[in-house]
């Protein structure tokens, strides 16, 4: 804190802003409204007199377990792969990465041994990362093993070591563009070293959740180079599956998601989904391709996303700046994707997050960006500034600096 | 035959048939296109002016796990149950079915004692029955057991013994109106028994998969009495699960699927759904409860698919009673439902699909409606008069009936 700040006027500002009776929510990345409605075309798309595919199918009917050839060659262009590299799923790409693990652990994968659960199974995790990838593979029993964030990606000093190591690692959560939380990108010699390590098991999988691969907030883009081409490059064409989804980019949950990976993948995953589906819906294919055309118009779209989301990631980061630029805490400043990481100093982030709850402002749980929900320095918090609106986002960012400075002051 | 078909007419008549080059499709439970056609105010039903649920959800954004509640209110309509005991998915109920099985594998289900996968598991397929039923579970390494069709459901004396001796049996396909592809329905009797019988295995489950629950062809209607009221008054609440969907009310590829289960299966579902979707495409359905508002809505709706399949249907029957009548095969006349099961006498369902094939004439592959794809004694053939239209249906069956007679004529 500043010297004017004393520990007795931040608990006075604290009272004024409790007072203020605020109820503020920066939990989750969930697109606001007025992105929302940049997609309203969606809806009117697909009508009752003009419902099929360009090569005839009639969407209403079943079938087409690959998903739709203009869908797949519209994924094919977003991933930087092959149309024949694509899978069309449902709304969610958590789905398909829940499903694509589910399948490892019951019946194997291509260049495996058998079944994942045959065997205790260990999985990497970049963390700060995303609590939802964290969860799936917690969910199935694995043992979470934290690798750090270096700013440009997992520290691949690490991830090398272990996973040469030790044969029951069978994978990494790895979000390569924009990540969520910190929104840093993987490097380029990252992505060659991801293709190129070796890994006692032959059948590790790093799992690439290409979630932010569009979603830039200004003329600064990051480019992370395709990892499927790496690792065909390297000889390990087996080793990644890429998913993604536009439900930031449509409706966030009324979207598209797809999957890619190479032929001997692909193949593997049509065998158990088609017995698990007839074929994701296609009208909403339809719909989703009709409106977005290709890449070109993708971008067009998102560079309106990001007309809406600048201003509010600018108020967060000024905010940031001016309560807690002294060297209190450190941030993101991130090119795109949906989250400020904020970190204070070691052993105050549940408490900032306690304090923040206390006076109306909803954070993200302390912790959630760690394996186990466990940050063992109790730093990090993730701060979600798109859904609410700007008014809000700048007084529930000067709440939250205000506790972390409290919280700093009463210990 | 009758007594004037002689082997060479019958080859001479086949040979006539080869000559026209026909090309039909009985394969497949498919609605026609005039079917789909019903439900073209589907795509109208949620415009961009209008795309909230009656509590004001946007259903563009995330969230919503269970379902909109007035979706599961038409669900629970459909069912017979409380919304509270439903949750929607998306548009397939054969994916819950599968994800539910594969819950259980992995997770254990309540009331059990651990995964699935932990021991051998067995499991009762009433056959003929649906090939996608039983690839889920021959897909998970159960070894299938083949329990006979009564003409009104299951053989319940089989079923009750099997499941009273042998703990790793875990549970049940049934199809309880119109069963796929008997037509035949779950008499009361057979209800109540399946509710109270005793199961050796404590965690049991019976896959009540009602897929045509208001899929009537005419004037008379099947009426099962409600599973999930039975096995609560029994005292096995936790016994059945009920799926179901829009996929042949609605537009097939771009339905509506759900569950419904007590509490306690609910609950279990939704602990597991929690970690492999945020929540279902809730646009879609807001389109179908605005569509089709409740279920005097749906049986209005229903009534016109009955008008479109009902003359198929008697065109089918029509023909197998002209050719076949004199007792040469055996088949079914169901009031509801997709499909004509018919019985050839043992050893020629095999010879008359391929014949069939040969004269342009596709039909679901011979044993497909038994487990492992094997119909013991080669006699059961599956008629799908849905997809085709009403001279192709009395073509294709004409085919099929001479096929028949041909086959016993070489042989």
């Amino acid at each position: 804190m500043t010297p004017t700040e004393t520990a007795k006027g931040l608990a006075e500002r604290y009272e004024a802003f409790q007072a203020m009776k605020l109820k503020l929510d920066m939990t989750r990345g969930k697109p606001a409204n007025e992105q929302l409605d940049l997609a309203q075309g969606l809806f009117e798309a697909v009508t009752s007199h003009d419902f099929k595919a360009k090569d005839g199918t009639d969407t209403r009917n079943y079938g087409g377990l690959e998903g739709l050839p203009e869908a797949r060659a519209l994924f094919a262009e977003i991933f930087g792969v092959k149309p024949s590299e694509v899978l069309i799923g449902g709304a969610s790409s958590l789905t398909l990465m829940f499903d694509t693990l589910l399948r490892a652990h019951v019946f194997g994968v291509p260049g495996g041994t058998g079944p994942w659960s045959a065997a205790p199974v260990k999985w990497l995790c970049p963390a700060p990362g995303y609590d939802r990838h964290f969860a799936i593979t917690q969910h199935l029993g694995y043992e979470l093993i934290t690798v750090p964030m270096t700013g440009a990606g997992p520290d691949m000093d690490v991830v090398e070591r272990l996973v040469a190591e030790d044969a029951s690692i069978k994978g990494i959560w790895i979000v390569p563009k924009y990540s969520n939380p910190t929104g840093e990108s993987v490097s380029a010699d990252s992505v060659r070293r991801l293709a190129a390590m070796k890994t006692a098991a032959p059948d590790f999988r790093i799992i690439w959740d290409d979630a932010y691969s569009v979603h830039h907030l200004g003329d600064a883009h990051d480019e992370v180079p395709n990892l499927l081409d790496a690792c065909q490059s390297a000889g390990t064409p087996n080793r990644v599956l890429i998913f993604g989804s536009t439900s930031k980019i449509s409706h966030a949950g009324a979207g598209l998601a797809a999957m890619a990976a190479n032929e001997a993948n692909i193949a593997w995953t049509k065998v158990h989904a088609s017995k698990q589906t007839i074929g994701p819906d296609k009208v909403n294919q339809l719909r989703h391709v009709r409106y977005f055309k290709d890449l070109a118009g993708i971008h067009a779209h998102m560079a309106k996303h990001a007309a809406i989301l600048k201003p509010k990631f600018d108020a967060v980061l000024r905010v940031l700046e001016e309560e807690l630029g002294a060297g209190i805490a450190s941030w993101t400043r991130p090119n795109g994707g949906y989250f400020v990481s904020l970190d204070t100093p070691p052993g105050h982030a549940k408490n900032v997050v306690r304090l923040a709850a206390e006076a109306g402002v909803k954070l993200t749980e302390a912790g959630a960006t760690f394996p186990y929900g466990k940050d063992p320095s109790d730093r990090n918090i993730r701060l979600a500034p798109s859904c609410p609106s700007l008014l809000e986002i700048e007084t529930a960012t000067r709440v939250v600096a205000t506790c972390v400075k409290l919280s700093i002051a009463q210990h």
